[in-house]
């Protein structure tokens, strides 16, 4: 599997809209296997987003998806800035919609 | 909903055996939507934990399951140091197991 762990730093008075696009973009994308949208609980400004796709590839096509690209076009002049951007490499766990997961019994 | 971002830094390399201890204590956690855990792909020795929770009182009486605290006796001395720790408050999104979750469609 492939993740990313990401941090969004929204414009001024603009997380919660900038947190709607995000929200609807994960609609349907094959191959994501978990889309995780948070705020940051120390920072108004500021997103979290959790990603578990099943390889690099699926989050390449994903970013080729009208819905998505018309998500990024709408979504990137309510970013400020991006902050950490950590590749990662999902093992397992509890919520991950994937056939082959290494699910808990839970 | 309650959430935390994380990262560990595993004792020379006792990665494996950490995140194996990690993934078996995600059974049936009550108020648990999501945990994810992964390795990290610039550090050989880091974990990252994405974990998802109905509310902080639910992430609280885990930690007081028996399989969970016989975990965390056996994971603590695999671990060499705590990184990053964010608390964030997940809205939605693919792949929380939660009834009351802003689910995306796909």
């Amino acid at each position: 599997m492939y993740g990313l762990i990401g941090k969004f730093v929204a414009a001024p008075g603009k997380r919660e809209e900038l947190l709607s696009i995000l929200l609807e973009s994960t609609t349907a994308m094959p191959g994501c296997y978990a889309y995780i949208v948070a705020r940051d609980t120390t920072d108004a400004s500021s997103l979290w987003i959790t990603e578990v796709w099943e390889d690099e590839a699926s989050h390449r096509a994903s970013l080729s998806l009208p819905e998505v690209r018309d998500a990024i076009t709408r979504a990137r002049p309510l970013i400020e800035s991006f902050g950490e951007h950590h590749v990662i490499e999902p093992v397992g766990g509890h919520g991950l919609n994937a056939p082959g997961a290494s699910q808990a019994r839970g």
